[in-house]
């Protein structure tokens, strides 16, 4: 069955979901984005990944327009259309359709754009055994704590992984220091309990799923050290393992071909996985956009 | 009058331009692109510039698809179609459509996309006064020399010109030397009369104008130095100008508020002017699209 998607106000079959071609998000890569994870029907950590899509907005000089708040009832309305109980809710904001000009144009309403996608979030196979990355040069723009659709570089990453056999590419500043993940933030545990996650800047994506798994140090019983981390220090890791909306948390068990301890998932990993996914479960269950009974209703309609 | 555009095989209205929301091109900028000057109603650098579109594909994995030879008959009917005499158009190839993954998808076939813009590119009254440049850091990706829609460092770097007045921005690289404007090369002149501007890298676009500058060096009766210039430079220099396909050489006459020579368009940036024209209208001469018979054979029709 076709998804519902909303473009621009309008809820549409996939088929028919559109934009033009001078739309500035497929001319300038002139748009942002996010992505929640949806959970048992509830969109988990809205408000953190709305508040971020309006930083985005700002720090791009988009004019203002939806505001959280208008949001969510979109997403909610979008998330029940499609029945999805698990899986992701995408949203993309661009600076609207004019025909082809470097220059932001002065009048032109942003294009909004959200589709749902259903995957087993929570129960993914690959947590299991864990995911192998290789490292690759960090080539991006200086500016990756703005969620942009500029995402070419790290596509080129995870195709230089696909090309060596592995699952993940982390990418690495000149100083052979990771900064962070194709599309996830990169943690290394050492032999101490030390977390270790590279500090906040301009060179890595602000994470939402960063913030929770920051938030869960103590009761992992970990101490937390926002630093740089080399190639050499991941190798050598305890544990590793990288988070995102779509992944939560996952244990990386190979880095550049070498097995990190016994290329198991790390228990430490697997305990900070348990408690991020009960504390997105609980925000989800907090914005939740279907009820069986809902559901039901709206189908009977 | 609506333009027709090209989408995927199709001619369009261009309000019926539109592409999926799931192609690659709008959710990754995964997609490149080319712009050639329309002189006369035939096609400048046709053949260059789908060289380099061949090789941006190239550059990232694209599987092969259309070839030169098959773009070139679509662009003539383009022009035709819009009986465009004067201005640009504007090819863009995507990865094509999928359903949103990092990693490439393994049997779509690419978007295509064309249309045309009409514009005074000889007769541009910003070449009588010459253009005000203020220089910016340079915080783009570092595969610059691959013709990507990652434009929105470039859209900043020229709304940061318009927000301090200036015409258009030159980025400069960490060590405060040029590496060209936001949508075109940068060159400057010395009062002993050579030519200075970047040598090609993976830092620039190796933009097809600049090969027909470079071209003229000798018949303007100046000496090409290809290495960088730092900002200092450029704000002292005797003549200033950038070359792009939509403006072939436009005069520099202005640096971050500093005068170039007495702040009118240079003598040999005119005379550069003049050589990349007439060269462009002979280019175009041999890839005419559009005839005063054949208008009015298709406006009969």
């Amino acid at each position: 069955m076709s998804r519902t998607v909303y473009v621009n106000g309008e809820f549409l079959p996939e088929e028919n979901a559109k934009i033009s071609v001078f739309d500035r998000g497929f001319l300038f890569a002139d748009a942002v984005y996010e992505v929640c994870p949806v959970l048992g029907g509830g969109i988990a950590d809205a408000d953190a990944h709305l508040a971020r899509l309006a930083r985005s907005l700002k720090e791009l000089q988009f004019p203002d327009h939806y505001s959280a708040s208008e949001y969510l009832p979109l997403l909610k309305t979008l998330v029940r259309n499609n029945k999805l109980e698990e899986g992701l809710i995408y949203i993309q904001v661009t600076r609207g359709t004019q025909d082809r000009d470097f220059n932001f144009p002065q009048n032109t309403d942003p294009s909004v754009v959200m589709f749902t996608q259903a995957k087993n979030v929570v129960d993914n196979p690959q947590v299991k055994t864990g995911i192998s990355v290789v490292t690759v040069p960090d080539i991006r723009w200086q500016r990756c704590d703005i969620k942009t659709v500029g995402l070419l570089p790290a596509c080129l990453a995870k195709a230089e992984a696909t090309r060596q056999g592995a699952n993940d590419a982390w990418m690495h500043d000149n100083d052979g220091n990771i900064t962070e993940g194709s599309s996830n933030n990169a943690y290394i545990i050492t032999g101490e309990g030390k977390l270790v996650t590279r500090h906040l800047s301009n060179a890595i994506l602000h994470g939402i799923t960063r913030v929770s798994v920051l938030k869960l140090v103590e009761q992992a019983n970990l101490v937390l050290e926002e630093r740089p981390f080399s190639i050499a220090e991941a190798e050598n890791a305890a544990e590793a393992f990288s988070s995102s909306a779509s992944s939560f948390v996952m244990p990386v068990t190979t880095i550049n071909g070498n097995r990190i301890s016994d290329g198991k998932p790390g228990s430490n990993t697997l305990k900070l996985r348990e408690l991020c996914i009960n504390a997105a479960i609980q925000s989800a269950a907090t914005t939740q956009a279907t009820t069986p009974g809902r559901v039901a209703k709206a189908h009977s309609a």
